[in-house]
């Protein structure tokens, strides 16, 4: 599937300056390097930055409103840099084993090394955020803060399925506190007006539901080869996620037992994961969890309306809203 | 002991800046507090929150060299939480199950909760120093940086002993950073002329040395119920310290080659514990090493004698480096 226009037009400024802060000779430098795909470690071939979804919402939003996206970026490689700095430590505290396809860090290079190429790694977000002024910064910090707050209440929860209310609200945190800070930073700093930039946050908070609910569903019934994660892996590692919310709140009592017991034990087995799978295809949870991703689409294309993007401006954000809910990975 | 004026001086106005940043409900803010000793979980009594050694020379060395103390402080404040930070990451890094008496966080909330605690710490930290404009945030910054890639390397070393320079190289970054960073934090808010600047981070990199290898004499000589880690305890978890490092220079072939012998196997059994504590006082290590730690703070000294302090607050000083040699903890 191709990147829509939005995600393609910053890309290569985003990737030099991702590169350009990171030359060291140093094993933290090394680390870095390799997590954000700059260095491949010995494998052949060059590895993929992702989608850079934060930091082309920061370049977007300033240029749209009136900024040189040249004077945003400091502040979306910073983000783009938290946004990294939480995966390295996300996948130590969910024995997570690959990421984009390659070992994660802790894997490569053991826990202790990952929990200081994450620490390093936030250091430098900051370090260039701060090249973006004081504002930039404080709004990454506070982004930061509560995107930390959301993991803390993510493995809170572990082991138990959160109803949908607990989910949202965490999700809110751990995946919407960047997607806000990224549309925040981009009008703060083109200076945009109060009433504009509080679209901006809602609208990153409707994003952020939609991606991480698509996320979800691509948990459960992802193409493997795609997404690489297996389809079922979110259930196989007992994640709490919507499709799984929902699938409690909409089984009956004795299905909903039987579901308590599976979640109760340290491993679900196979056959358990097929069952689940299984359930939620009677109980339409689908359809219901894509449903969910349209309305929230549609929330944060309702919240943009209110900012004076250019038509074409428009049109690429119609393309990115479009393309996230369509994304196979 | 009771700690020096200089350590006395700031104290209450220190606690109390660590005390209001960290007034949340949340897990995370609990966690903090809980480290700090600001909370003692369920325990009765308040904790200690240690020596506020490098906030302390923050404070003083703004006051010594005109700027109000005041005015300093959420430097102060961000540099101690950075300290904590790094504790609450490295207790986990090394599996150390205690300090300053309590259980770690890590062994109290979980590994996965203690990195977020120290990812947030590090947040706080940055945020607190934004307070005191961007040029302490960025000397902040960079200190940690430096200060990671010291664990770093302390980590790469992990299992093999280090000779005394790679030694030194490690700790100038994993402990002299901080050091040097209170004392350019200080002098950098009070305007101080690049001179000063310079011996000022020069003593702080004597300080960081003598402070770390007398922590390193405590860790093999001290006493378990002041230090709260039983005698010979850096050798039973094989720990890189000086001591060590001097012992391995000064054994001859033979004794050598049994060193290297024990430090492979994969734990220190008692007999060789002691056998090694034995093999240090025959090769005089402990004295060596206390003249090491005499000649870093005299050369600290020398280095501060060129930084404009008033006469009493010389004497502060000459007070603090008499108690670091001397400190029982």
């Amino acid at each position: 599937m191709t990147l829509p226009p939005l995600l393609q037009r910053y890309r290569s400024r985003i990737e030099r300056g991702l590169r350009e802060g990171l030359q060291g000779e140093t094993r933290v430098a090394e680390m870095l390097r390799y997590h954000l795909g700059i260095e491949n470690g010995d494998d052949d071939g060059a590895a993929s930055m992702g989608k850079l979804l934060r930091p082309s919402l920061v370049l977007f939003t300033a240029e749209q409103l009136g900024e040189a996206p040249d004077h945003a970026l400091p502040a979306a490689i910073g983000l783009e840099l938290i946004h990294n700095f939480s995966l390295i430590h996300d996948d130590i505290q969910d024995h997570d084993e690959t990421r984009r396809g390659r070992p994660t860090v802790w894997c490569r290079y053991g826990v202790a090394q990952a929990i200081n190429a994450g620490d390093a790694m936030q250091v430098l977000a900051v370090r260039h955020a701060l090249d973006a002024g004081e504002a930039a910064a404080g709004i990454l910090l506070e982004a930061t803060w509560e995107m930390i707050e959301g993991q803390s209440l993510d493995l809170a929860l572990e082991g138990r399925p959160a109803s949908a209310d607990a989910y949202l609200s965490m999700i809110d945190r751990k995946t919407g506190a960047l997607l806000r800070c990224a549309l925040r930073l981009g009008g703060t700093l083109a200076g945009a007006e109060p009433e504009v930039l509080r679209a901006l946050a809602a609208a990153g908070t409707e994003l952020g539901r939609a991606f991480q609910i698509h996320d979800d569903l691509l948990g459960i019934w992802g193409n493997g080869a795609t997404t690489g994660k297996p389809q079922g892996s979110d259930i196989r590692r007992k994640k709490r996620t919507l499709p799984i919310a929902v699938a409690f709140a909409r089984a009956d009592d004795d299905r909903r037992r039987l579901l308590d017991r599976i979640y109760a034990a340290p491993e679900i087995p196979e056959a358990d994961v097929d069952w689940i799978i299984d359930l939620m295809d009677r109980l339409e949870v689908r359809g219901a969890v894509e449903r969910m991703v349209s309305e929230h689409l549609d929330r944060a294309g309702n919240e943009l309306s209110r900012v004076p993007f250019s038509a074409s401006g428009r049109d690429e954000m119609d393309g990115l809203i479009a393309y996230l809910a369509r994304r196979d990975r």
